[in-house]
């Protein structure tokens, strides 16, 4: 039974499954849809309601977000500058395999950092498009879905991006959404005109 | 056409698409194929052909390694003790990640340490499957394919597993494939037969 003990490199398979070939089986390319935004722009409302059109869509997607990376990739980041630049690091690799792996990936996060989320499309490559969930801050302020502008005005919450803490806001971003001017019916159907563009006619 | 500002929140989706909607769609679960050896015991061989296997069985399916990991979320990270333990704990979660968006993720890392290892079955859950990639030591170091164990008897590369650090063996592995018994093609039987029984017809 026993065979050359090289054996396993003398018929090694050395390439992977390639781009092209994970397409022609999605019927869509991999991508990263980064989307930035104020807290309480609609971030997670746009991606979990994205994820779930591209799915019945037939798409392979999956979000990535503060729920799945911050008790597990991320679980040994806190909440300051440097680990915030870090915890969106990672986040942009991640989502780098993801696309590499044929997903449509779907990031929500604030990263409020213009040299963060240009180290991320540096890590997606061209597969990586930045969403701007665009909303003025009154309106999101107004929103306060986790309560935390609250917490920020009356001190509680430091460095809280908004208030004590700036957005700097998309130069060129691929889409800009603007939820305080559509509906989230409006938004979703902009996204996936986007998407079907760029990632699945395209 | 201004809306409410609240409206994102009054119509927010919350629930991610599932587990069961992930694996009706893809005919198989998502899982975490964690490969572990000795340096040269077959780990990439059996990686790239096992995913090469299962993508032409209608998989989804993606291969973590040094290649796609080092390089980009691990850049930050060297290859003492401490940043080698790290880099498996990344490792783990990214590969978590990926068996909850419904692939069958296979990671080929050497891993020495049982205890990173038990911190990548915790992330990975259920879907966590160890398969030991064993061949002796006398046979990896004759196969020598990157050339590191010469490098390491000589001197010039310190703490290599097998040589210079302990590779600690997986007490109860899930799956244990002897690349010094079995050729390539008898090993990838083994990886898909045990594939199909624990995420394919389970």
């Amino acid at each position: 039974m026993a065979r050359h003990p090289a054996s396993v490199n003398l018929v090694a398979v050395t390439s992977r499954v390639g781009a092209e070939a994970r397409r022609a089986r999605n019927k869509h390319a991999g991508g990263v849809l980064w989307l930035t935004g104020l807290p309480g722009a609609g971030k997670t409302t746009l991606a979990l309601g994205l994820e779930q059109r591209l799915f019945e869509a037939g798409c392979q997607t999956y979000v990535l977000d503060g729920d799945n990376i911050r008790g597990g990739l991320s679980s040994d980041l806190g909440f300051g500058p440097a680990d915030r630049n870090e915890n969106i690091r990672r986040v942009g690799e991640v989502a780098a395999l993801f696309a590499d792996a044929g997903l449509i990936v779907i990031t929500a996060f604030i990263s409020p950092y213009r040299a963060d989320r240009a180290t991320a499309r540096r890590a997606g490559g061209p597969a990586f498009h930045e969403i701007y969930v665009k909303a003025p801050l009154q309106v999101c302020e107004a929103r306060d879905p986790k309560g935390h502008y609250r917490l920020a005005r009356t001190g509680q919450l430091a460095e809280f991006t908004g208030v004590g803490a700036p957005y700097e806001a998309p130069e060129a971003p691929e889409l800009t959404v603007e939820t305080d001017m559509l509906s989230v019916e409006e938004c979703l159907a902009r996204l996936m005109e986007f998407v079907r563009a760029r990632l699945i006619r395209a």
